[in-house]
């Protein structure tokens, strides 16, 4: 099977952009596109509508809207890998094609995730369908591995029947089981066929790149891009100087994992922007408490914490 | 706080009816307000876009689009409850708002369910967010609690809370947990304020009646509905004859449930209506090997089980 080894293929640091919402709760592409330009300044790739987007809490119409907002702002479409799995096969053929129209550099693909307990049959079908239904050569499906969320797990059987099936188009994983063993599994077993492998975190960012991984896709990118993009791109150079930084991501990270992900990472957007409406989660979320906001920028100042750039 | 006692709410037994799909996969509108009238003249309710319906592999368009072929098909809406609770905030707002102002007996809602763990906070203001935007005093709205599918539960101190906040509209519950504890706890603190609750199968229908309760919702209503709405209408009536109907609809529900139910139920009306069609299902599901339908048919010849009146 060939390597797709296309230059425009994601590779390195991408983050699964969070969303603002006003206060009416309506997502906002302006600033949305704001946070896009900040990444791409920090190297850091656009995987919007991913788990830390709130994007399931979001209708298809409003995704479609925010996508055609964000390529309107010229945000680059090569840059983009939103998240288009959906829980209705109609859903997520709808919202991937309008991806692919729009040149987005692939999409991830969470399972269709209510039922629980569905076989490899159901879940093959189920992607086999929306690649079928979405039929473009140019679509390329990175797999949403996720089960602590999801509860439905992508098996290494899955995804080896899914690349001989469709070899040219199911291009990788994020893999964010937290599972160690799972994903150098994957590094083994289907990075050498041109299956990119995504770490769903930094914690394993060094780990993945070290086994032959294509980088991570992280909530954490969202407040710490540029330093999670500096280990991705000079962790060749010096082990000693890799492994130092790794330690720092790390401890950035444990702050943000110490609190609920989502409302924290929107909580430190909005203070290092002084843009206060950042802090705005849709339900079942809930904003962080002044308390917790308090914690949370204490806990960071230790680790030399900062966003800058963000602001204006 | 007053109880709501009109005529129009629904009791007894309602069916989360099976959704037809076509070859293309598309839902059947017509052969749905066929299944559904077969349900009501066998006085079984429609809680139609349920679990078992496949609701989540349908788009928010998709169901809009069949309520009002269904009402279009002369199916009143009083005796429907469809599912509206979706991920999305703004899609359960419009699912919901659409069932009400076609006059619909009530709408059974989810929790959002994809994000795990989250904070009885977080769903109050979820339910209240979606109560406020519909802003309609003749919403009627029945908690879905099934915590083994969605993996998010809605907890007594929950209810508590959003009875309290909206004793108008907070009629009752589906209590699918399958853990009778848990249904003897709500029929002791809720039903007494008016808050109805339904089991969430035949299995407790008897006990849930015994203990004041409303009825039940049940998937296997859709194949065995006479027998299951019988025993609802004549249990206080003889208490042994009443104990051997819940034995006879045991055995029958103990042969689908030793199946996947969805493909499992949908084989049935296949076979009973001679509408082959009526096997397809949405993935991720998948429908019964032929294998299966033959165990299945073998299983429940034993029971006396016919449904009779389907076939044209």
């Amino acid at each position: 099977m060939p390597i797709d080894s296309s230059p425009s293929r994601p590779r390195g640091v991408l983050s699964p952009v969070v969303t603002p919402f006003d206060r009416d709760l309506k997502p906002d592409g302006e600033r949305l596109a704001r946070h896009c330009r900040w990444l791409l300044d920090n190297d850091v790739g656009l995987a919007v509508f991913g788990t830390n987007s709130e994007a399931n809490s979001m209708s298809v119409a409003e995704k479609l809207a925010l996508l055609d907002q964000l390529v309107a702002a010229g945000i680059p479409p090569a840059r983009m890998m939103p998240g288009t799995g959906c829980c209705a096969l109609t859903d997520s053929v709808e919202l991937t094609r309008h991806a692919v129209r729009l040149g987005c550099g692939g999409v991830l693909m969470l399972p269709p995730f209510y039922y629980k307990g569905v076989s490899d049959d159901g879940l093959f079908r189920s992607y086999a369908e929306i690649i079928e239904r979405v039929g473009d050569e140019r679509l390329r499906v990175y797999l949403y591995h996720i089960p602590p969320v999801s509860q439905v797990s992508i098996s290494l059987a899955l995804i080896e029947r899914l690349l001989k099936a469709y070899p040219g188009t199911i291009a990788g994983i994020k893999d964010s089981s937290g599972d160690w063993n799972n994903t150098q599994a994957m590094l083994e077993r289907f990075q050498p066929q041109g299956f990119d492998v995504f770490a769903g975190s930094e914690t394993f960012l060094l780990a993945t790149l070290r086994g032959g991984g294509a980088g991570c896709i992280s909530a954490t990118a969202n407040v710490n891009p540029a330093a999670i993009a500096r280990l991705a791109g000079t962790w060749q150079q010096a082990e000693a100087e890799a492994d130092q930084q790794q330690a720092a991501l790390d401890a950035v990270r444990k702050v943000f994992q110490s609190m609920p992900m989502i409302p924290a990472l929107k909580a430190a957007v909005a203070h290092y922007s002084g843009d206060a409406s950042w802090g705005m989660v849709r339900p079942p979320l809930v904003p962080l408490t002044d308390a917790q906001i308090g914690a949370l920028l204490s806990a960071l100042e230790p680790t030399g914490f900062s966003m800058p750039g963000l602001r204006g």
